[in-house]
């Protein structure tokens, strides 16, 4: 029997070295219970998501893909500087997979203790998640269409590298996209349970880039939208409404080499068993939403607000019966509704496995919330999610949204200890 | 033996009618055990902050203030809309009381099941919160100054009634305040574990103030700074180093009498049992900090990164020595060092409640951090906090931070269930 992972840690100020290796004891067992199957995001602690929880970061697919979704989102997209060199980003590559190994067990930065650096130095480690434990933290790192094409591609010798699919995405109906909320030539997603290792992760990362690549854009979420295991109850976004009932499940093994895993024959060779992550900003006008009756928000989404069930009936997990009629001929769940346009079943079939966060980044000067969704879907071609947006363009909740940033990354395959992260595409 | 609330409540999608007359079950009887020691604060269930946590909200002072500080903040700053009359607000407070009653026990806003409002008017409830639980929320109000004070006042006819002490703050060294970040007629700090149960809470209190009140700044915070209990351990801030090592702790009955609860004999008698809410908004330059080595960032806070132990040598809970000198005849604790000239010894002895969190809001376009802390204290007195603060004017911690937005409000006592909040000022 595995040590089982407690939920709290945070009673404990400091590491200490006992506590440090019963972690990394705790998530090898959870790695080696995992098994092969589905890759990292099966190799998990089996305890309930808490501040002990260890994800490793080595594993054959990368983690915070089909991990079960933690709580808080820390995303970034950054850009080469003019200077940069193939060697430069090889070499921030190594150091931010030894980085990501060693923060996903909860340790510092740095290889020496404490935060490291010495009196003379500035810390290895800014500190800030001391004690707070590994809490589930999961690093995802992707290239941007950018790092591939035009002059930085020439110079860093990948132009001929590139996944096939991998081009910025195509102007959707509703787009607003702004410049500054889109695109990036790489980019690393940190989720946790505690919204600081997040942010730690992401500040101490970005530290290890200083003079190589800075932040383009970021974005803070918190409360998943989507749940990746069925042991984890529907989220519900801030329209009130559960999502991503239809989601792909962790577990859904053959789903996952359908739709998400990228196979050898269909892409270069380094990018089997990688994944291409779409997000996208969307501004939700939370006030109007609100003033909108029950009925109206229903009929809009196609499910009850209660319980989630298909307005054909049922509850929460029964098939939509997108055929059923109401006494007066017209669809139960209506034909411009959000459940009905997003369905795998009127979309060919195509699914996709998302991954998103709410947002709220306070108020504007009219007092309305500046919140909304930060979509996150991964898919084995970006052609799924352009696919499924495209379905969406009449859909009665585009009323309600806004479409303000856009990306596109490829996410290569999880690295074993000893490589590094993307190491495939310099070989 | 009371039912002791669980951790975890998010497993359950809904909120059954049997989960709901539990949550009453297990609040109540923490209010009982609670007793009428120092108030609300201390009557909370015994177990671990989690999805079952119930703060009741009726009680002798508000919660909030002493309550084990949660993880999530978000706090609203509000103006009253230009027609709003005295009877207006007190229908509003009284909407805020019963509304507040309800969400602090994992209910929605609406006194109907669900989401209320039935299919042909907008639900009372938004609904995000279904299933979250209580989450250990707490609301918080506070009276601004400019209630009281000038045509609005008049209005209120509540000129008479300002506690004395409650003012705008002055101007201090360093500040470069944003009038869009200060002040406001009124203000809800709404703290829980789950960040959307705390944003859930300020959105539905906003819905009710719609034509009487609207936001005027918001502010998102997650991760304490403080510790109101020596049960929890003491974070860190974003510089990496504890704080509030020294905080007034909720089982301070002494303490908190002396420095945090008016007295009658001192204001007008409605507001006895009160406290006033000092929030600054405090930018920290994270970058500039990250690269200051570590015996500076020691040297300026003054205590050491890892355990939060004071320079002057022992543990993070010894007394700082300020009196102790090293072998250059130097302080140990640097004269212009963050804890000495915070420290109550060196302030008349002088004490506040702090209750701060972090924040992050993205990058700019720099790339850098915009993150920092959100302080808040509470006080008898804000003569208190402005005492502390120009304490601090050759701290050589400016260097790193700038005080961006301030507000000051006078928190009314706790209401008893059939009140309404802020009674004691309209009789």
């Amino acid at each position: 029997m595995p040590n089982e992972p407690e939920r709290t840690g945070k009673e404990t100020g400091g590491v200490s070295r006992r506590g440090f290796l019963g972690l990394v004891g705790a998530g090898a067992a959870a790695a080696a219970a995992g098994g092969a199957g589905y890759g990292i995001g099966a190799a998990r602690a089996q305890a309930a998501s808490g501040a002990k929880t260890v994800h490793p970061f080595y594993g054959t697919h990368q983690a915070g893909i089909t991990t079960e979704v933690q709580q808080h989102l820390y995303f970034a997209s950054l850009d080469l500087t003019d200077s940069t060199t193939r060697d430069d980003l090889i070499e921030l590559l190594k150091a931010w997979t030894d980085a990501s190994a060693r923060l996903t067990h909860g340790q510092q930065v740095t290889a020496e203790g404490a935060v490291g650096g010495g009196p003379l130095k500035p810390p290895d480690d800014t500190g800030e998640a001391l004690g707070l434990g590994p809490a589930a933290l999961t690093i995802t790192f992707g290239f941007g269409p950018s790092l591939f094409t035009g002059e930085l591609g020439k110079r860093l010798s990948i132009a001929d590298r590139k996944p096939d699919a991998l081009a910025d995405l195509p102007l959707f109906a509703f787009d607003i996209l702004e410049d500054e909320l889109s695109g990036g030539d790489l980019c690393i997603q940190a989720c946790a349970e505690d919204p600081q290792v997040a942010v730690h992760a992401i500040r101490n990362l970005t530290r290890l880039a200083f003079g190589k690549a800075m932040i383009r854009w970021a974005q803070l979420g918190y409360g998943k939208t989507s749940a990746t295991s069925k042991k984890q109850a529907t989220p519900r976004n801030l329209f009130g409404f559960k999502d991503g009932t239809a989601n792909i499940m962790a577990n859904e093994t053959a789903d996952l080499e359908a739709w998400v895993w990228t196979d050898a024959d269909s892409q270069p060779a380094w990018f089997a068993g990688g994944t291409y992550l779409v997000v996208r900003k969307i501004l939700m006008t939370i006030e109007s939403w609100d003033r909108a009756q029950l009925g109206e928000q229903e009929q809009i989404i196609g499910r009850d607000k209660f319980e989630g069930a298909p307005l054909s009936g049922g509850e929460e997990f029964t098939d939509p019966d997108f055929g059923a009629v109401e006494a007066d001929g017209a669809f139960a769940i209506p034909a411009d509704s959000h459940v009905r346009l997003a369905h795998p079943d009127n979309n060919g079939g195509v699914r996709i496995l998302r991954r998103g966060f709410n947002f709220v980044e306070g108020n504007n000067n009219l007092g309305q919330l500046t919140a909304g969704l930060f979509f996150i879907a991964f898919q084995k071609d970006p052609q799924q999610f352009i696919d499924v947006q495209r379905s969406l363009k009449s859909d009665a909740l585009n009323e309600y949204i806004r479409h303000v940033g856009s990306a596109v990354f490829a996410v290569p395959p999880g690295v074993r200890e000893g490589g590094y992260i993307g190491q495939g595409l310099f070989e």
